[in-house]
């Protein structure tokens, strides 16, 4: 393997926005930028997307101060796809576009920061290049809100979006908790395969607030077992709040979002409304009970303002990590998180790589055993895990008391 | 009038909770507690109903610093009620139940926090008072988010739900734009028949990220209007954000909110979801966009986390103007604020004091000229008014990068 390599790289940004995704395209770029071995750094506009339509983006034009605001500024600053690049076997169309684009550029390094998908699309551009003989190392750069990437200990994007939910359900604690009349409130969390982030709100537990009840995806959905559980919480507190992930199936794998109106409607239409309102009607129903159904929605996924330190510095380590495994001659990896504790107990977090092809479409779940016996709630080992991940307040720029983000002045390269 | 009253007090918190309705129990609570004349203080749990109930805290039971928390604690942390009390003329036996508890305590000041309602409240108290020549000095500090009330430049609780609905939507318009593919974004913001909070999300414009579109309760509201506002601007820039109060109306004075499925569902059913999944709904029909209906429900009257220090400092002096005022020997009124211009043409805030009489059930909307031409939008007047409401980042308690919250031992005085 020659370890000098001298070229140009692409970062790509893939898959939904996290509050840090951008940390990390700060990592990639700033370290890039700095690096001898790299001649010129691109941003890729809406990730492979615009390598395929030859919208790169010259970082070498941006204000330094501007590219630092990238650690204050939610979503993806480069814009994102949701495109799924096809099999090279059926379809070699994109791959010999993109072997274009990086001969056009001279690219000699790709790093792409995104999900499972996205891993998928890295391993499979990897494997083209080689295949055709061109010289580009690829590395994949962790990001997921979900946390459910196989092979690190955690992904980028999971502290500040748990953080975020912990807090904001402490919030909605003490606003449930205010009549002397109860109330039932369900609060719809993201994950639609793994329940890292419903589980999160258990952490709400630590500051007293944390929520009565909290369904996992992990864990076939027994209405009526969810009906007597709050019920029951209900009736002795005169207050049930309950977490649950949008993506609660029941034993067949139908998701309960997607179930019909409860049997008092009787027309069966698809309800306009998400989980969290349709759960607050069947317990509504049961209880007579006052109740809320509220919808995280975006915000989880968005709320820099609410951004884990840990995370955040995590985030832009991501992507330094990345440049440097690249210069040094590596390829074909992503890189993970590897936990460790400190001489005094305290949370550590080292990166390291594995396989690209290891990561690639597997999904990480909550292990059945943080999962507590009643199968609504999660256990201590949970939080054990979950809180060292959303420490810190990190520094946030702002002007008129409103967020400032990275202005980019995004200079197509030509 | 005699000056010098010397009794103990009570203050109450009644309505909906805020992210700053601690800070003006707080301002009261540590005034009265300094107080030469005020013998001793008294929490009422959940407002008026524990004071018919006997149930009052002592006050001077709790640790300096926790109640200094109550700065840092989102939501009533006496508790709150919606109870209405009945017109005297009518039916006095609450009156004479409160009379009772007056004397039992030596009660000879009541602070009341809240909004319209509660002023209402306080006021009939007064009144009452008087006509049994009960020597009581009964003062009113105003919250609300909604900001309706009549006689004070603006409301304490406000500034912070302004705050947080501005920061959110920045996150939400990140969020929005990240894909090449287009979106159209409603987000239902607080607010039955005043559009202050949903004007707020134009203050998201100053960071470069506001909504497209805003629709005030102020304005009835036109379905076709909407959808062509909103259709235009997303064949434009193949994006919209939208913010909405939930109290539009149509003409006839019906409630958005409440209008029947659409035509397409056909059997006029009540949705379980709300206003933003309804027009989302509606959009996604004529445009065949990619929508999303979000609801910021709770988080927006509890996001201590986002609270404006203006806002906080604000309902703190509110509070310790009350009982400076009432010390002082004046009753039956409510503390107010006016705004005036410093020499460098800052802002700045005084309290003032108004009769209860002119506050009780009255409403303040948002002026019309403050609402564009296009009524799809407010004017840079209405930004101007409510920037300097949003201002300054307080410092935030946390243990464990969560919420540190007052915990008060609530211990019930015999």
């Amino acid at each position: 393997m020659n370890t000098i390599l001298k070229g140009a790289c692409i970062v790509g940004q893939s898959g939904g926005p996290t509050s840090v995704i951008n940390a990390s395209a700060y990592g990639v770029i700033k370290t890039a930028l700095e690096s001898d071995f790299i001649t010129k750094v691109y941003g890729a506009a809406n990730g492979i997307v615009g390598v395929l339509d030859d919208r790169l983006y010259d970082m070498s034009c941006e204000d330094a101060e501007e590219l630092r605001l990238l650690m204050n500024t939610p979503s993806s600053e480069l814009g994102s796809c949701r495109y799924k690049i096809a099999d090279p076997k059926k379809d070699d169309s994109d791959y010999k576009r993109i072997h274009e684009i990086f001969i056009k550029y001279d690219v000699r390094y790709f790093f792409y920061i995104g999900g499972n998908d996205s891993m998928d699309t890295c391993n499979k551009i990897s494997s083209y290049m080689q295949s055709v003989g061109y010289e580009c190392r690829v590395i994949g750069v962790p990001k997921t809100i979900d946390n459910d990437l196989f092979g690190t200990d955690h992904c980028p994007g999971f502290g500040s979006a748990a953080k975020y939910i912990a807090t904001t359900c402490a919030e909605i604690y003490k606003d449930a908790h205010v009549y002397n009349t109860g109330m039932i409130v369900i609060i719809e969390i993201m994950g639609r395969h793994a329940g890292w982030l419903a589980g999160s709100a258990a952490l709400a537990s630590v500051c007293c607030c944390g929520p009565d009840l909290i369904y996992l995806p992990e864990i076939p959905f027994d209405m009526d077992k969810f009906i007597n559980d709050a019920k029951s919480i209900y009736d002795k507190n005169s207050n049930c709040i309950v977490a649950v992930s949008e993506g609660i199936h029941y034993e067949d794998g139908s998701f309960v979002s997607e179930a019909k109106v409860s049997s008092t409607d009787g027309f069966g239409h698809a309800q306009l409304g998400g989980l969290a309102a349709l759960l607050a009607h069947n317990i509504k129903e049961k209880t007579g009970a006052k109740v809320r159904g509220i919808e995280l929605s975006l915000l989880q996924r968005c709320g820099a303002h609410l951004a884990s330190e840990t995370d955040l510095n995590e985030a832009f380590m991501a992507g330094e990590a990345a440049v440097n495994a690249a210069v040094s001659g590596i390829s074909g990896q992503m890189v993970a998180f590897e936990r460790s504790c400190g001489s005094d107990g305290e949370y550590l977090c080292s990166t390291n790589l594995i396989p690209l092809s290891s990561v690639a479409n597997l999904e990480k779940k909550v292990p059945l055993e943080w999962i507590t016996k009643e199968k609504n709630g999660v256990t201590q080992e949970f939080i054990d895990y979950a809180l060292p991940l959303i420490q810190g307040e990190p520094e946030r720029a702002t002007e008129n008391s409103l967020p400032r983000y990275a202005r980019l002045k995004k200079i197509l390269a030509k």
